[in-house]
């Protein structure tokens, strides 16, 4: 793996690197750690990398590498710039044969994301775009258990995604994950609804199986000064009839990152909570069952997303491992021209561009007097 | 007391009843239990009320308990009937000078609830509208904090009663809650939205001292043959630039009873729920407390609604208990030409109206294609 | 019914009328609310009660009423006295025909229990211990629950009881309840095991429908200056070869409450909170059932103990007015000759010299230097 | 790194090798994974060592590695055998230098643990025995929180560890983890005592800076057949005059792993739960604060082992991977002449000796009459 971007300050870069070598399946082998070249050149050295595969740019990375033969040049390349930075360097990696990692959004807007998802297509090479909660065991479960019909035809869906730690101007006093979030040359036209609400699509979406085919949005800049929305209450409507709600928040003060979602069907309900990701709650009106990280009789896909015996917190890091182990398993599959089992799954760049594309629909709705927006 | 509606069968009335004596203030003397005159008779038997204090209408009970000397008469009529009774017994109560507790919403319409503010306001009597979520101790501290500014500006309000009661057609299997509460003639313009939506709006402007000012509904009736609505999904603003969502369901499948509310400001955030109701979280950036009924200095607000010490579960009844408990405090300074200290409120017949409006409101946002509904 | 105790400034007493009162079969007619007249007085005018039922003491009282024609003079007695007032009122309630309610422990000492024993015993009348705690819906449920063999064979019970008021020497400081907790005059040879640790043991014993037959303890008093135990740590065996931990505490800062119990057996396991008293939890080694009052399957034994529907909560007052409301169906049955249903129990003379016996059992267990003393 | 044990149907294996990498500062080089050199083989080709690094037993690994060139060779051997191959692989490998990590117990018994103790202190070398449970960050903060006074003088700890797996006598019905475990000659006098009870023992420890000084054991085996124990229930007494309560089961059906500890002060109580690890509760007579991972001003020791914001849950992966890289500090300052600031603390030999003590001491209680035991 050669990595784009994550520095020894960055903050997704080590989240990274921690998931991708999770498994034993993925080593770290050279990196454009920084548009800083000096900074690139202090990370790789932190990681231990050897000089010569540290480089100055991504450019520089992806044709030099290239070059190397088979074997001892990267397999892949993982992308985790700010979101300004997506774009070309995927591209550049999937022209010279590389497989790509890509940090979300997958770019700073459509056009970009439908050319990566064109590029992606015609090269045949494994795109894995880094919507990282669905890669939680008790996600899987959920997708599995509403698909086999278990709480019956889907009603409502209530996906929430709070945080608070946006509550004060703190992107003018030293925050760097602050600063750049929040500057639409680097983050794009959407602020928290781009950086987190597009995690809570993504995954409404993906538990459920259905389409969000109509919304309405309301969003706010709460912090005066502030740039991008701050906070997104957006009504929904699916492709089956369901109806539901989709809030996210970066001024939730005293919030964590509480991205949770409630689906209710005709027979039952479902609640998962990322910050409790071992527990899928199971409501019906004759009782409720805690459905746990391996504990009883669960789906095959929540089995091979889980590492060790219930009790034992999976968190975050494994969550995010899941979809670097599912990625290796694909490109070893493209190398033996097999096709992997569809368990092992993770989302890809028409996720990306479906989140470009709500960011859209939900800023075209909030700017229009009409309530229903299509998406 | 005397009593209109509340035969043996009914929930509501039973509730009432325990809630009126629970603190020894109030007894019950008289009632008129049923339209049906030989339920009447048999209700008022296993109360133990002798037999002429056992009407056959409430018009009966009205007209003869104000012949009777003061001191042996009633000095107060509850209403607990369906909502198409309630205009009718209030306004004769209220006319021929009984003070009036009246289960919610306050009459079937918004034109009644009118006739009803007028009468009571001109009256001078004391009209208690049992909203009675508002009853609970950690509600009144809530509220007292957000006064306070605890949690500074409000910015964003999220309140939510989801019930999943009524996900099947259960009102033509024989359920009778079920069967007057979706039926437009006893139970009005609204289904759930009535039924408990009004309780989520009353909470919500109840505990940030709000108003809501615009809204954007999304009303649905998921179950097929019921004639009123069973889902809402309603975006909220607010008089002061806060955000909001209300979503009630009676169709959320293993949902019990679970009117809850997130109240986010500038400094921290509030959480309540009414199954945990002696619990309330106060989040913020830099940590969480849990407030306890009984623990620790709480406002007078909260300790005046509060019966036993921490650690003894207060519950519905209590809260309920509550609003009968103010209401005699109010009944006795009406005799005594006194004003109670404002911390032993209830909901009045303002509210009632607000409720009424806020259902007309809705409607009409739900019938509308533009986005927002002045309310 | 009459009162012995209670007067305004106790705790228990206003728990008891509320209890008494809240299924509308007992009212209260007459009391001897204090040792002091005068007090007793200001109690009885408060509670609404003419002046001639208002009495200086238990013995006019129940001399008195028993002088009054039947139909007008109390039908039971009702003793919520400190502990060394419970026996002497208890047996001239029993010698002159009315039946008791007391609260626990039933006597100050083993002696005087098995003297009220035998005298309940041989007037053949209903004699009530409020070990209150007993009388929660999902208790009930539990103990259903194992009677039918829901989690196997027993092996293991832990049931703890803590509290955190008495951390401080807060009886020297003026708090009239831990002034008399603490004073052996009052109390007995227990602090706080007779206090909680009892209704931790009977409520062991009832949910399981095992008995202990051994026990270790260790007893500790940790606020210096006190004179009582403030809390204990027992090791338990029961008679079919479980074993147990029996802890209680009235230091455990910052614990309000928190009587629970977990019951391990072959196949499952249960675990009640009183905080949270409409929860049961069932977890087995397949996963893990929330059982909720008013939800789906339950036993008779809990459903007639649940007024209301689910998520309307029920707390200490209703639990504790189900043992009133099952003694008062005793009461009438009595009177009628008949038999009641056995779902509406309550604990009985019998289970408060058990109680007694163990507080004397973990005292000489605690005095002993060999591990295990019989039971 | 070069790893004892950890063939691919091993569970710890897996463990120790995703704790040690997850940093970046600790790489797997060699092993010699099991006692069958095909499954060794087969194991460290799986893991993509190269076949000269693969060794037929520990101490061919040990010798020839040890001939290997500095910068070459392995730095450290990590053991994860059964507990009966602890003692002579970590005897060889530090008498040839190797500092060494060892998955606890320490050894089969005391004289073993002894050794271990005083061949470690006199190479110099870095041992760290891995009770993993010390590695969490709101366990840190809970320890500091005690050292800094946070909840007065400690006065009760209660620590539990209950599991359900051994339910049944599944180590005849070809579970592998069990057989070994419930195998005196693999595992050693204790049974969940030892495999279990000893973490329960370190983490009391560990958090409140006491020392159990006495103790009164009750040790059950209740699945027939089994050889070593599956419950234990002991009543401690600690150094400064705390008393306190260890629980740990292998037959409590329905838990998962749940460690989990309650320590009372005379200022407050502290509450954490292994498998809700980024919570740690504070409570106090006037209120309870909840400590999250990440949230607010914490310790430095809390800070230092947690790697991601609050939010987004560590679990057990990370707080064991805490232990690797303090390991890995030490190691480093070994070579530098350094000494690492105390946060970065682990659990030693002698925490090993002291758990191997604690094991005798319960099995002496549970054999003796007297009540206390001394340790």
């Amino acid at each position: 793996m050669g990595m784009v971007g994550g520095s020894l300050e960055a903050f997704i870069g080590g989240v990274h690197r921690r998931a991708a070598i999770m498994d034993g399946e993925i080593e770290l082998v050279c990196g454009a750690f920084s548009s800083d070249p000096a900074k690139s050149k202090e990370t790789g050295k932190a990681l231990y990398l050897p000089e010569n595969r540290i480089y100055d740019n991504y450019e520089e990375m992806i044709l030099k590498e290239k070059e190397l033969p088979e074997g001892e040049r990267m397999d892949f390349v993982s992308i985790v710039t700010p979101n300004h930075v997506h774009h070309a360097p995927t591209k550049l990696a999937l022209e010279n044969g590389f497989h790509v990692v890509c940090d979300k959004p997958i770019t700073l807007n459509t056009q970009e994301a439908e050319e990566i998802v064109a590029i992606a297509e015609k090269s045949g090479l494994v795109f894995c775009l880094t919507h990282n909660y669905t890669g939680y065991p008790m996600v899987k479960e959920a997708r599995e258990m509403i698909a086999s019909g278990a709480i019956g035809e889907i009603r409502k869906v209530i996906v929430e995604y709070p945080q608070g730690w946006l509550s004060a101007y703190v992107e003018v006093a030293g925050n760097k994950q602050a600063a750049w979030r929040t500057d639409p040359k680097r983050s794009g036209a959407a602020g928290g609804l781009g950086d987190i609400g597009t995690h809570a699509e993504n995954l409404a979406e993906y538990i459920t199986g259905l389409k969000i085919t109509e919304l309405c949005a309301d969003l706010t800049i709460f912090v005066k000064g502030r740039l991008l929305d701050d906070d997104a209450n957006i009504l929904l409507r699916f492709n089956n009839g369901a109806k539901g709600i989709l809030q996210n928040s970066q001024i939730a003060n005293g919030e964590e990152n509480d991205l949770n979602i409630r689906v209710y069907g005709e027979t039952g309900g479902l609640q998962w909570k990322q910050m409790e990701p071992n527990t899928l709650i199971h409501k019906t009106n004759e009782g409720v069952r805690i459905i746990r990280t391996g504990v009883g009789n669960l789906s095959k896909a929540a089995q091979v997303h889980t590492r060790i015996p219930a009790g034992h917190p999976e968190g975050y890091f494994e969550a995010f491992a899941n979809l670097y182990r599912n990625f290796a398993i694909h490109v070893r599959a493209y190398w033996e021209g097999t096709t992997p089992d569809p368990v092992y799954d993770f989302p890809t760049a028409k996720d990306g561009l479906r989140g470009m594309k709500f960011i859209d629909t939900v800023i075209a709705s909030n700017n229009s007097e009409t309530k229903w927006t299509a998406f």
